[in-house]
């Protein structure tokens, strides 16, 4: 295991805002569970705070140092151990990006289902945000698609949770308690994912609304539809726009200033075409207004679209992004009144995502305003929407975690007495708060 | 609420073995989540232990009182609260049982899909084994259809876990937590359910084997194929056999001694015959000895087998039943061995269950042995049989909880830093540990 103190710079900056650079005493790249346990052992001695790594595409300011934290880095365990085929799992160590994995299984008949924005992220910090993605709709999210993991608690006890079976009544779900724990519980280090068939067709609809009160009923069919979409995803005019200036293409010829893209998939071609069919009854007969199942060539137009909105938004301005979760049946009350909030402020908004999920992502756009407006807007809109969220009985992230970045909202969903217990669970498993302290809440 | 110091008898009685009945204290049948919290506030300040009880039909003896405890009865809260189309949510009070649950939504086109065994079992008691069921390998166990709960804390703390949202990235998985916790970390009081649309057609293919080695191929075959099976069950040949005898009805003429029982569900009614029909072909070249696709008379019957076998069984002979899961390419080897078992200790042996989901039901037959046999009969192949699952990687309970009957076989499966982990949670959640001591692990 190499330790350096030449901490690479990018890794002292948040991708979640535009904080100051921190402090970091060293990193350790761990090539075995060993190194980590080790590790983590001596640490816990020194009572040594680590912040654990792993590609840095991080949204929530989880690894931000603040306080000459060490860093453990899992890139170098980037081994693909094992494909079972008759257990359909891949097994990994956590520092495998999805880029490898998809490579990887690209070469067989199997793909594994989650779907997360940054394919560069590793597994393991996947696993630590459960990060979701585009699919999560039919398969769910990360959580959903790993069946045991290799751990390694603060005082460097190595532990496996979770395991090739698919059911499990024996004992606690250690498992889903390190899943989403953001490196505060224990470092993962091995991972068992579970794989699918790949299916052979998919099929695209894409359906328009000028008003976006129509969402509503248009959702609440297609959910109760029999139909299992793989993605259904909300593209707004603001990031329709700028998603067309950044791939210099123009979305598909269709009524309408907001859309919805549902996909569909099976290897049965001719269902499928039925399936949508009985579907765009549905939809036209509930608000929309125009839908229209894509050919191969423009599903690949709008998708490509819909994949470059947020690379569009970065390319227009400096940006926040939020990813906040209602109650499906509240989505377009979240979208109508987060638009509304940034009207109020003078800011534009962009709002894009898992629209079946009830999770999207709103952008704010700063363009020319000077920067102490922008802090000042900043500091109002986040404050303002998380407490909106929290009127809607929904959550303040979805899939990118609470880190630093959200913890100062996180009283407006958990009342202390929550907070207590999630720090009774800490403290037990980590009693020196020396993994990841003060992340998600305040020790 | 009510508190009365004669306990039913039956409560004194462990549906898990023949043990002598114990004794309790008192029993309290909470109406509210404010009766449960101040129940167990006083408990928790008197040092009171404190077993909590639905419908008593619990296999693993978790609420079988040893030592003087007192019950907690949910059975009075029993109302469900909200029916929520919009989110595809049921709320529900802890003392709801499935047969209230499948009542209640018989009038409305969704349905609640956890399928375990005991109708009358409570969801609350559901969710504290993480029960299974035959539509486990298409919907999930009872930890996947649920979204959140309400749960009180030892000292009295109420708490709400999970939301009615599909994403959260917000924190620790305090639901999951709670989820299989076989009642030692918390009162879950109240729960949200995911309910989903009724699908208008079922379809059932039944497949034959003399020989139980060529199981596996096409297990694999159909777990690979693109359908996504509501049940997928396992019937052998004793099975069958105790079945037929209860039902007096036969099965459905075919060859075979032992079968695969699967059935698929949709809205498409072409779309199922012609899925079967080509997994048909699929089967056939993978070795088993007959298939069929039933009409819906013989499938009702051949159903009406399966359902009650267990009945059968029981009707047949003082039984032993056991609920092992094991990596689901390894059923057929876990079927041979356990058989195997049993020819070598002179007994009986039926086996049955969700070969989709590596979780036979295996279940042992005392018949005419004499009782001083029989006791060692079944110590011995009760050990045998948990390091023959232990040895496969599998664990000692699917969907039945450990409570105390499992409790000795847990060294097989889980070293002692495990269980260490497992108490340190135990006891950050319930220092004092009122809350059914000693269940799942020795504190």
């Amino acid at each position: 295991m190499k330790i350096v103190t030449n901490v690479p710079e990018e890794l002292l900056k948040s991708n979640a805002d535009e904080a100051t650079p921190g402090s970091a005493s060293l990193i350790a790249y761990a090539e075995t569970t060993e190194d980590v346990s080790r590790f983590l052992k001596e640490a816990y001695e020194n009572n040594t705070k680590v912040i654990t790594i792993g590609s840095h595409t991080g949204l929530a300011g989880a690894t931000y140092p603040q306080d000459g934290e060490a860093f453990l880095s899992l890139e170098l365990m980037n081994q693909i151990i094992e494909l079972d085929e008759e257990t359909l799992t891949l097994t990994v160590e956590a520092g495998v990006t999805l880029n490898q994995i998809r490579e990887y299984l690209s070469t067989t008949p199997y793909f594994y289902a989650p779907d997360p924005g940054a394919k560069d992220a590793t597994v393991g910090g996947n696993a630590s945000t459960n990060a979701g993605g585009m699919r999560a709709i039919k398969y769910g999210v990360t959580r959903d698609n790993i069946r045991g993991m290799e751990v390694v608690l603060a005082d460097g006890q190595i532990l496996t949770v979770g395991s090739k079976n698919r059911k499990d009544a024996s004992g606690y779900a250690l498992k889903d308690l390190f899943i989403g724990a953001e490196g505060t519980l224990g470092v993962i280090t091995k991972l068992q994912l579970e794989i699918r068939p790949v299916l052979a067709y998919e099929l695209s609809l894409l359906i328009g609304f000028d008003d976006l009160n129509n969402l509503a009923p248009v959702i609440f069919e297609i959910l109760r539809a029999p139909i299992s979409p793989v993605a259904l995803e909300l593209l707004d005019e603001s990031s329709v726009k700028h998603a067309e200036v950044y791939t210099q293409t123009k979305m598909t010829n269709q009524a309408g200033r907001s859309f919805l893209l549902l996909t569909v998939n099976s290897n049965n071609q001719e269902g499928l075409q039925l399936e949508l069919e009985n579907l765009e009854q549905v939809i036209q007969a509930s608000g929309a207004l125009s839908t229209r199942i894509l050919n191969a060539q423009e599903a690949k137009a709008v998708w490509h679209i819909r994949d470059n909105i947020l690379n569009g938004i970065y390319a227009a301005s400096t940006t926040k992004m939020y990813d906040p979760v209602v109650p499906v049946n509240r989505t377009p009350e979240l979208l109508i009144k987060s638009k509304e909030l940034g009207e109020q402020l003078g800011v534009e908004t962009a709002f894009f995502g898992h629209a079946g999920d009830g999770n999207l992502h709103i952008c704010i756009l700063k363009f020319d305003m000077d920067d102490d407006q922008w802090k000042t807007v900043l500091a109002t809109y986040t404050d303002k929407m998380n407490q909106l969220v929290a009127s809607m009985e929904g959550l303040p992230s979805a899939e990118h975690g609470i880190g630093l970045e959200k913890k100062p909202y996180v009283k407006y969903f958990f009342d202390e007495g929550y907070i207590a217990v999630l720090r009774k669970i800490k403290l037990a498993l980590d009693p020196k708060a020396i993994l990841n302290p003060d992340r998600i809440f305040d020790l």
